[in-house]
């Protein structure tokens, strides 16, 4: 007689179970969690460090960096920043899951965060389909990446909310049709809100570092 | 008692086999078999399409188009430059697999082409792990990407023979270390051959080119 097992399903089931487990332990220290998804060289890292420039004064945030190598390039600059980072070396594996966050959790200042930020791997379709416990998805697209990707990659746009479009002061030297990219972003995913940044000239910053710590306020007002 | 179930070994061992298949038939049929892998928007289309304009007096060449979602945006462009295309949708996987190239063979004029390019899913991190039966692998990096990326997914350049660094016409604009670059990838892989190339004004493409139709030739040679 055969059997079928189900190793996938219950890989998905106890992923879920773990980012359960992770969210509400954010949700007891007040923190809000987001999780940052891209493309390789999209300029998570750039985001990050001009979104801690921001906020520095108003909102006390650390990093996870997740990374597929040991190399701790990202955390590095992060700690130069002044914040606390923790890397997440996957081991060659292509996302972040809930159980790496798990165990990356007990090494945070929970206590003393208001906003963690989760860099995952670089990678526009892996890590759209592990749950973290973070409270929400932001996208980072770039201007040379090709305005063709949400049509090319369409999971990763789907459970976002928020695409940061980076590099924007590469528009004048590349074809990229921004209206043609964001109908695609919106095909996929109607409610999601745009930034057009560049983290080279800081243009954009202010209005996505605003958003950002208006949520932080709703998210904490909301806890109590 | 408990078993140990090596599944992971299975479909690993699997792959192989269908893989070792695939390039007999590639053999057979004198045909050489390149696998291109690179992150979302590194230009492996555009390359692509250089590589067909430069060569179409000298090789006949067919493509295979590994897409995550079932637009066939890349497989036209080439089918509008006069090539044949075979799309594989991978149905949101993260990569070709050997077995995925064994059903596009047959769709190929395998006994007309000298050269099949396998234009693989946009990611820099899991089709390092999977042989798909090509005969050599290369990898398109891109300058807006950032010139770290060898230090943070290093799988990806083991296994290569060819590098291409696209969009060199971005370096004006872009701080972009090419000897750290470089560097990187050949720590990785003393071995591999360099070629510095703009698709947007063609600079460099003459070269990759010549050193690309010199392996067709050796390959047919070899085979007799």
């Amino acid at each position: 007689m055969s059997k079928i097992v189900h190793v996938v399903e219950d890989i998905m089931s106890a992923n879920d179970d773990l980012a359960a487990q992770n969210q509400y332990k954010l949700n007891t220290a007040r923190v809000l969690g987001m999780n940052i998804m891209a493309s390789p060289g999209s300029g998570k890292t750039s985001v990050i460090l001009r979104t801690i420039e921001a906020l520095r004064d108003e909102l006390r945030l650390s990093v996870v960096e997740g990374d597929t190598a040991p190399v701790s390039i990202d955390a590095d600059k992060i700690i130069q920043a002044g914040m606390t980072a923790v890397q997440i070396n996957t081991g060659g594996n292509c996302h972040l899951d809930a159980n790496m966050l798990r165990q990356a959790l007990p090494e945070l200042p929970l206590g003393e965060i208001d906003l963690l930020i989760v860099e995952n791997v670089g990678n526009l379709i892996c890590p759209a389909g592990f749950k973290l416990g973070t409270h929400f998805n932001v996208v980072i697209a770039s201007v040379p990446e090709g305005d063709d990707k949400p049509y090319k990659y369409p999971n990763i746009y789907r459970g976002i909310d928020a695409l940061i479009l980076n590099k924007t002061d590469l528009l004048p030297y590349i074809d990229f049709d921004v209206d043609y990219f964001k109908r695609g972003v919106q095909m996929l995913n109607p409610d999601v809100v745009f930034f057009d940044v560049s983290c080279k000239t800081g243009a954009g910053v202010d209005v996505w570092a605003s958003w950002l710590k208006n949520r932080v306020r709703a998210f904490q007002a909301q806890q109590g």
